[in-house]
C-alpha cells in the first residue's frame, strides 16, 4: 500500500502553511510537482522548494513532470477540461506507479486549500476508481488566497444575514450585474470586474497575495477598475503571470 | 498605539493553525477571550487554552470577559444582532482600553478564519470608527470547519464549471430547495437539510471537526437525514453543544 497527501500551502507565504501541513510534509518519501508550462513556472517551483527547504527536515526526493496543457480553444470548456483531467490522472497514475515503492509516502503540495478550484482531489478519486493501483490518499486544508484576501483587506467574506458566491470570471458572465450582492470572483482572466462599474458595486482586489509582492485595490468598481487594470498589466510585465482573487460587493446602508 | 490581532485557529485541531498564526501570538502580551455562556463554554476555553499552552512561549496574560447574549427572540433578526454586536463592541473597546497598556498588543483568537460569519473584523473596524481609542489591528487568516469538512469528506468545494454559495440554515429556507446546485450550510440549527430529501441532494455532513470527537456523515440526504439527526441528539447529549457543518449536492452525471 502506498500513501498519498494532497497538501494544501497556502496562497504563497511559507508561513501560511499549518503545523498538520509541515508534520505532514515531514513523513514524505516523494515529493511529486507537476510543472505547468509558462504562468511564472520558475517562480511557482521556487517556492514549493522554498516550503520544502524551510519546513522538512525528513529525507526525501523530489520528482517533477510536465503537467498535461489544457486546449483552451476547445469550443466545449467542460469537455475540454475532462479531456485535459483524463491526461493528468494518466501522468500522476505514473508517477505513483513509478516512483512511489510499497509503504511509501508521496505528497502533492496544492496552492491555497486543495478542496477550492483545484482537481487534485478529484484526480485521485478517478485514479482510484479505476482500481489500477493500490494507494491511499489523506487532504490537508490550506489557507486560499480567498482568505488571505479578506484578511489583508481587512473585510468579513459576507455581511450580517447575508450569503457568498464563490465563482469564476467565466461563470459570472451568465449573470446579470444588479443580481450579485457579494461574489467572490476566482481565475478570471476576462477582467469581469469592469461589468459592475455601472451597478455601483465595491470591489475587493488583490495578486500575489501573502508573497512580498501582494498588490491591493479596493474601492467602488466605477473608481478603481482602471487601477486594477493597470496593476494586472504590469505584473503580468513584471512576473509574465498573475494571480489575481476580488470580491465584488453591493455597497448596502448599515442595518 | 496599541495593536490587536484576530488569529484564526481552525476549527479546533490545535495543529490546524498556521506558522503565522504561531508566530503572531508570541508577540503578544495580553490575549482576550469572549466567554459565551452555554454552547460548550469550559470546553471551548479549553481548546483556546491549550493552544497557548502548546504554542506560545512569549510571556502574556488571559483576560476573559463574558461575551454579551443575543436576543433570540427579538423579531427583526438583523436588528436583534446589531443591537448585540452593538454591546460587544463596547466589551471589546473596554478591554483594549483598560487592559492594555500604550505600544502592548492583545489578540483575539478566534474560531476557523476570522472572515467566514465571525463578527470580530466588523467589531473592530466599527470601534475604530468610533474615534475613542487608539489602536491597529491585523486579521490573521486560519482554517475553516468548511475545509475540515471538504478535507476529510475529500471532496471539492465545487466541480467543473459550478459555483459555490455559502449560507446559513436561516437563509436557506428563503431558498427553493430544487434551485440549489451546491451550498455550504453552516449555523444551521433547524435541521434544514431536511428540505433536500425530495430533491434527490447529497450531503456531507460534519460535526466538531478537526477534534477527536469529529463525526461524519455522507450520503443521499433522504438516506442519511434521521442518521445525520441521531448524530446532532447524540452530539448534544454528549457536550451540551454542537457545531456542525455541511454541503448540500445536486448529484450529477460526469461531464
Amino acid at each position: 500500500m502506498k500513501t498519498i497527501h494532497l497538501i494544501g500551502i497556502g496562497p504563497g507565504n511559507p508561513d501560511q502553511v499549518t503545523l498538520e501541513a509541515v508534520k505532514t510534509m515531514n513523513t514524505v518519501d516523494v515529493f511529486f510537482m507537476l510543472e505547468k508550462a509558462g504562468r511564472g513556472k520558475d517562480e511557482l517551483l521556487a517556492v514549493r522548494r522554498e516550503i520544502l527547504e524551510r519546513h522538512v527536515s525528513h529525507p526525501h526526493r523530489v520528482v517533477t513532470a510536465p503537467s498535461p496543457r489544457r486546449n483552451r480553444e476547445d469550443p466545449h470548456y467542460a469537455g475540454g477540461v475532462v479531456a485535459w483531467r483524463d491526461e493528468r490522472i494518466d501522468v500522476i497514475g505514473r508517477l505513483i506507479d513509478t516512483e512511489l515503492e510499497d509503504g511509501q509516502t508521496g505528497a502533492f503540495l496544492v496552492w491555497g486549500d486543495p478542496s477550492l478550484y483545484d482537481g487534485m482531489i478529484e484526480s485521485l478519486v478517478l485514479l482510484k476508481a479505476r482500481d489500477t493501483l493500490d494507494f491511499e490518499f489523506t487532504v490537508i486544508p490550506g489557507i486560499t488566497s480567498v482568505q488571505a484576501l479578506t484578511a489583508r483587506h481587512r473585510i468579513g467574506l459576507n455581511r450580517i444575514a447575508e450569503t457568498i458566491t464563490i465563482t469564476t470570471g467565466r461563470l459570472l458572465e451568465d449573470v446579470a450585474a444588479e443580481s450579485v450582492t457579494n461574489a467572490v470572483v476566482m481565475l478570471d482572466s476576462r477582467a469581469a470586474y469592469h461589468r459592475f462599474a455601472e451597478t455601483g458595486h465595491d470591489v475587493y482586489w488583490g495578486a500575489y497575495l501573502g508573497t512580498p509582492d501582494e498588490r491591493l485595490v479596493a474601492g467602488p468598481v466605477a473608481e478603481v477598475a482602471p487601477v486594477i487594470d493597470a496593476e494586472i498589466e504590469a505584473g503580468r510585465a513584471r512576473h509574465g503571470w498573475i494571480m489575481d482573487t476580488y470580491i465584488v460587493r453591493k455597497p448596502r446602508t448599515e442595518p
